[in-house]
């Protein structure tokens, strides 16, 4: 175990970061954040910084000189970076579950070894792969990267045969997956941690709705059947077996229309997650808390929720609305010091308590 | 109102200021911590830091025209560095208020003219001085420092005579007062909140337990009747208007033996509060929050309590539990950063929680 007064690194310095450091420091841990942007929202609340480029190796290993461990609260960290760190600190999640995570060809793949349901999908280098996979799959399809996509970055929709080419040059030319449309009623996501000796820890099935591909709002308890929710937890915990997957991690799903209780991964977040941001005040140890135990060794804490919970995203003009919301007196307002409010920008979030259950 | 971005100034970089620091983060406020010790905890989640003494004007000046308000998480910071930041930006709590708790007989005057019961309590300036209040009070008696007292520093018992002049050279010869001994049955604080409009939110009654003059526990709902209970929030309102009070603040007092309701103020503390650590998992709103919307002119947060909680102080040795404490999962283990452990230094606090009422 990682005694208090180690220092943990954290690549990335975005709002993941910023709790992540909170929650280590209330665990007597001190951080230091690697990020290439400048006025980096984590920098706040860490003990040290380092802003570089993920490719400067020796500010690399300037970082990792300066810390324990590392770890990360951003997916797209390159994988080289992870595995030039790898060799000098234990790092976790590991370079090998970020190639699976960073793909999203290699990550359905794997789903598929698990035996678990996805989007039907197809990998296209070329606009005459399209024409191929839409035959294959059908339309409405989207057409996505197979990496460096988040927030519905990298993404078109093909209504239509014709629309292929647009689509095509709008995700750049780069290498991609076709997904056939799924007809889904809910999406749902599981955020749970894991530990290296194999223990595992879920929270309760989050239901989340999306507003421009970014999540808007989560719902807990989510309104699906005891036995969805099982099969839920139960793939999350098959895909974090399946990676070795060390800290917190999220799986996000559809949930089928119908009474097939039939889920489909929509695809696996290998870090802390916004769907995860009401277990601050709603469960008993919160992602972020858990995460650092994980990473440290630690025991996983106690992820019981403590009542029903609401959890609204601010994104950009939405932060706007603060004064009304520190007014609430059972809304908890967390706001991560962006000074530049944009279009699309995560601003904060808040968690409504909602008393028990029902 | 203070609005979110805005730069907070902390007085004092111990485990409250860290503990502010983190709630004023949460928030979206940045945080800037002066404090004359090198390694203080609260640099490691705060933005900026300056580390000088509370003499130092230039410092001060630099560390003012950092900031947009400024608070402090120490009672002893000099009235005069107080009174030099209050001409350059607003500062709460005040200098007067501050006059008034960093003086133990000032405080007791305070108190016994807002009706309020106290220890008996004769101001001493020389040994001659004590031989004329022990004859008017009896023994056993408690010398004390009239300044810079906390956690039992500064004082000594009397028993018999013979030991006054031991215990004025216990005490330095430094002004000071003695007190008489109260029969007490059990102590109790409030923590409370208010703000520049008068506002004023308490938390519930905190039952404590002391050992070698240091917290060691406490207990949530005290073991008191409705009452008393009553009567102690009423207590600490009045002393927050009697002050003119803007933050949080603690009243300790003693319950006295017998069915009298008897409740006799010991100290106020112009700041967050250990016995209020019970609040970060234990209410709505923790005190660190409270203090934080206070200061910045937001509205109060809900202070009601989510659960019964006992809270247990690690000093010195104790933190050495730590990895007991971090397997239990209704436990929350809060450590301070603190480098190095030292007899009677506070390391951590755990709170368990308990559960509902009965």
């Amino acid at each position: 175990m990682l005694a208090p007064g180690a220092t943990i690194g954290i690549l990335g310095g975005g709002q993941l970061g910023r709790m992540l450091a909170i929650a280590a420091a209330q665990l007597g841990f001190r951080t230091h954040i690697f990020c290439p942007e400048a006025d980096s929202p984590a920098f706040d609340v860490a003990a040290a910084h380092i802003c570089a480029d993920y490719a400067d190796e020796a500010a690399l290993a300037a970082f990792a000189s300066g810390v324990d461990c590392v770890t990360l609260e951003f997916e797209n960290v390159p994988v080289e970076a992870i595995a030039f760190l790898s060799q000098k600190r234990p790092i976790a999640p590991s370079a090998a579950a970020l190639r699976v995570t960073q793909d999203r060809w290699e990550e359905k793949r794997f789903l598929r070894g698990l035996g678990l349901m996805t989007a039907p999908f197809a990998k296209v280098d070329s606009l005459a792969d399209i024409q191929t996979a839409i035959a294959e799959l059908g339309l409405p399809a989207i057409l996505k990267t197979r990496r460096f996509g988040y927030d519905g970055k990298g993404q078109a929709a093909i209504r239509i045969k014709e629309d292929a080419a647009a689509a095509w040059a709008a995700i750049g030319g780069a290498p991609g997956i076709l997904e056939g449309f799924v007809d889904f009623s809910r999406e749902v996501s599981v955020v749970a941690a894991r530990k290296a000796d194999g223990t595992f820890s879920a929270f309760d099935v989050t239901e989340n709705e999306h507003a421009n591909h970014i999540l808007s709002r989560s719902l807990v308890p989510a309104r699906i059947t005891a036995s969805i929710a099982a099969a839920a937890r139960e793939a999350a915990r098959r895909v974090g077996e399946g990676l070795d997957y060390v800290g917190v991690f999220a799986v996000e799903f559809f949930v089928l229309d119908g009474d097939k209780d039939g889920l489909i991964v929509n695809e696996i977040a290998p870090r802390v997650h916004n769907s995860g941001h009401w277990t601050i005040e709603g469960a008993l140890s919160c992602q972020f808390e858990q995460h650092i135990r994980a990473v440290a060794g630690w025991p996983l804490g106690d992820p019981t929720r403590r009542c029903r919970v609401e959890m609204l995203n601010l994104i950009g003009m939405d932060v706007q609305n603060w004064p009304v919301l520190a007014a609430e007196g059972t809304t908890k307002l967390h706001l991560y010091g962006k000074m530049q409010q944009r279009e699309g920008r995560k601003m904060g979030h808040a968690t409504r308590l909602l008393g028990p259950d029902p």
